[in-house]
């Protein structure tokens, strides 16, 4: 299988996590392909017009996306415990937990984005929201954790570490640890895993090298 | 059970419909619940603290999101065909056009955030690579939509349906239906069945009334 892939995206590294736990890491082929808001990536393009990764294609060309897609075909290749329980109670729990992470992780990468306009262009109101909406998952998070620990380790678990480890890469002056040492005690235990290790951006970053030949399209600055 | 609601979010559009064609739509009270990037609506988010819409609370007070989870329950409370597969190759195909869909509503909600910005704060860069991610997804479908034809009605059908409602609602501009003639007569075909027809932005727009006491916060000009 062929992986659209990126050390520094949040939606990968719940793929790779996934791939990890399930015991499928070592069938699937990284290819660097860096996409961005602003840009196109005409390698992805052919895979998923929308140029999003992690985009996922099999040997037989059937092509996955998104993340979630992803994640519950590599749940359906092995057979431990499923990471998605199939039915019952918990998977609605589950479901819910990898819907505020990763609700949370489109929220802060487009926060990001936002701070990374030009000054006078970021929108102060746009600001403002990401923030009171981020503090309060996070005050959500840090008050329900023990129901996400009395959990089989699930895609919800992986969901919200790599939200955690998401706000470390790029929200350091957020602080987030402060005044939650559940979380924080929560995701020091999830980054022991294997499976977070070696999905660590700085570790994986040196996994594929890069290709020059392999760009994104950057775009004039001007529009008709 | 009582669902955070909006007449023109596309993504409580899936919802209704989901409901209306699982036969559900009657145990369903809606709320007017407005929401924006910019803006936080703290009675969605003593539900859901990403402040997003749809969020679903059952009697039980058990919390659904996001809108594919939400979904996936609705269809689980019904006795008829699944809109979502259970299991099976159609399961997959199902869930890849869902995600379609639904990732080219997103990115029509960013590109239409960005086409809102004051005119000299917009990113051109990013217009246009929204435009080209847009066009390309039209594409696809264009090419694809005989094999959508082939599955029994679905999600994915639902996530397709309301892309191109939201196309028209928002994008009255691109004229998506230039050169897309076999996407346009599907899309025909879609908007006869009651479940669209009833959540047409105009027509669902007439269901619930504005209430003045819910508001979302418009945040201060300025961040300290």
């Amino acid at each position: 299988m062929k992986l659209h892939w990126g050390p520094n995206s949040p939606f990968v590294r719940k793929v790779m996590i996934t791939a990890h736990e399930t015991g499928i890491a070592g069938r699937i082929t990284l290819v660097r392909s860096p996409v961005a808001m602003n840009k196109t990536n005409v390698h992805v393009m052919v895979d998923n017009p929308l140029s999003k990764i992690p985009t996922l294609v099999t040997d037989e060309g059937q092509v996955f996306y998104d993340s979630d897609v992803i994640c519950e075909y590599l749940d359906s290749l092995h057979t431990g415990a499923r990471l998605i329980p199939l039915a019952g109670v918990t998977r609605w729990e589950v479901l819910r937990w990898n819907a505020l992470g990763s609700g949370m992780l489109d929220a802060l990468v487009l926060w990001r984005d936002e701070r990374m306009r030009p000054e006078g262009h970021q929108s102060v109101e746009t600001l403002l929201a990401y923030q009171q909406k981020s503090s309060a998952t996070l005050e959500r998070v840090e008050n329900e954790i023990a129901a996400l620990e009395g959990l089989p380790f699930s895609l919800g678990h992986i969901a919200i570490g790599c939200m955690f480890g998401y706000l470390d890469l790029r929200f350091a002056d957020v602080d987030w640890r402060d005044g939650r040492s559940a979380s924080a005690r929560w995701f020091d235990t999830f980054r022991t895993r294997p499976s977070a290790q070696c999905t660590e951006p700085s570790v994986a970053d040196k996994l594929v090298p890069s290709d020059p030949s392999i760009q994104t399209a950057a775009h004039p600055a001007t529009l008709k």
